[in-house]
């Protein structure tokens, strides 16, 4: 087989994750690792793939039919998603819901100019719940669709935390509330308020002798980030933080409900849900199926920008279409 | 708005559905409903709709854009789909299972001759539930994704029962096990056999003065349908069964789990679960999604048969691709 040469910019959690998930498709293979660190420090996981200096990427279009972009949404995709449409096929979980318009436009000029297909917001959310979203709205019209997150490890709320004078260190925990799905559940279709849709769990370790009741204080009353939110606050030890939260577990529930029937007597629901130990190693096996969608379509003379509602599902399957039709229709 | 110009062959509970459906969405209208029986006794619920017999559907050419077959999928589709896709772009929802490859290839040949768009077997089993077995295990590949149905009526199990001598009517729930289900979720990746996956729950109608043991014994042993389960059978009035089992609910759980990590340290699980309080009206709503997907696929100049894996999701969505982009992505 012909396998799909695979390479990964930015090798933290995401990337390292991308490269255990291509052990599972053998339809593909890692070429490559990029970074901005001195690659000699760097030593894949994977015999025989070397790290190189990102810039050396541009030398290299011939060796890779896909990069897997796993740079932050903050800082680096925004520069890296437009750069690299210049030259390869690129997945990317992008997930500045706000600004998706602008960069897919940005992403899309330099992959139209170039032939190449770059799937961009291919992650969980955006990603997996933006196609549901998208399916349960377009089969149950006129409601609303609830998306809650959590169990899970917000890293932003986390770093918030470890900014506060006299924090150690931190873990926020999003949790969604029972409460409020039983409702959506029931038909209520409720307005809920940030408060009524989740609670924020905080375990922080506070440095020797800081004033406890002030740091749960800061926490508490921190705008936009706790302020909205019934929060927990616990104080752990060091240990603790590092043996019961050193994961990034995630997950969430999208849920819609809507009415049938010419009186729209008949209640249903449809729930899309997601429990995951490791969240950045779930987002990579997304990447990965869309990355086998992104080969297959520039295969097909298609280019441009694209989002997850924009690629049939076959195209993330490594079975053919007769297959498909066989084993999973 | 030019709107979508649905007709109608078959006019059941799914075909009621689908009139239903229509009204939930702005960009469709009813032209028109087909039957073989005598049109004028049939009276839509649709002001200005009327019946006709089905054999002059193919003087109706230009004024429909989307067929939706409603016919049944043992003796109905496997005629009335490769014949209607000689004249129209149509919808389906065929669930036969073992016999997809071969019905996709009828319709196809038919559709591609016409110039046809044709969507088969696009209900909710096979359909909704097709598609998040392929999402979830192109995601997750290496483990086994699990179907649950239920709680819900199986039309075809209560005429089994019906037809057990002594037996005035019947109704059949199908009933996913918890303990499966936990299973599963817990990444134990178990054989289950029929009767561990689902139990069988019965509610019978006896004749006046009939032998409700024999009727019970008849039902636990017929091979096939209960045999391999565990069965209960309740003997209730038909006053009960009137008003306690008359509606046709449904639905169910696609559920995969699987391991991430560079030594498969991390479980996760992905759920689809539906929960319909109208099997027919649900079915036909997606339906109607994929007559929006059929119908401006067609405008695009695609022709043939597809199944739902081979259709992107911003297909079904009344909203443009920059709305989705902005809303839902």
């Amino acid at each position: 087989m012909n396998k799909i040469k695979i390479a990964i910019i930015g090798y933290g959690n995401l990337g390292k994750g991308v490269e255990a998930g291509i052990r599972q498709n053998k339809d593909m293979e890692l070429v490559g690792v990029f970074t901005r660190r001195d690659p000699s420090t760097i030593k894949t996981a994977t015999a025989g793939v070397s790290a190189y200096y990102i810039d050396d990427a541009k030398n290299m279009t011939e060796q890779i039919d896909v990069m897997v972009l796993c740079g932050g949404s903050m800082s680096d995709l925004p520069e890296q998603g437009p750069h690299f449409a210049t030259m390869f096929n690129t997945v990317d979980g992008y997930d500045n819901h706000a600004e998706i318009p602008d960069y897919f436009n940005a992403v899309n000029k330099s992959a139209l100019a170039a032939g190449k297909v770059c799937v961009i917001s291919s992650g969980w959310d955006p990603g997996l719940f933006s196609i549901n979203r998208l399916y349960a709205e377009a089969i149950l019209p006129g409601e609303i669709t609830y998306t809650f997150w959590g169990k899970g490890i917000s890293q932003g709320h986390s770093d918030a935390i470890r900014r506060i004078n006299g924090v150690k260190d931190a873990k926020q925990y999003t949790i969604p509330l029972e409460s409020a799905i039983d409702a959506v559940k029931k038909g209520e279709t409720p307005e809920l308020s940030a408060r009524e849709k989740h609670k924020r769990v905080c375990y922080v370790v506070a440095d020797e002798g800081a004033d406890k009741e002030q740091i749960k204080n800061d926490i508490k009353t921190m705008p936009n980030y706790f302020s909205d939110y019934d929060t927990e606050v616990h104080f752990i030890t060091e240990k603790e933080l590092e043996m019961e939260h050193s994961g990034l577990p995630h997950g969430g529930l999208v849920i819609r409900y809507g009415k049938t029937g010419l009186n729209g007597e008949h209640n249903n629901t449809i729930e899309y849900k997601l429990n995951l130990d490791s969240n950045p190693e779930f987002t990579a096996n997304v990447l990965l199926a869309y990355a086998r969608a992104a080969y297959r379509l520039s295969k097909e003379g298609v280019s441009g920008a694209k989002t997850v509602a924009d690629i049939a599902p076959a195209y993330l399957s490594i079975k053919s279409g007769e297959e498909i039709r066989k084993t999973i229709i």
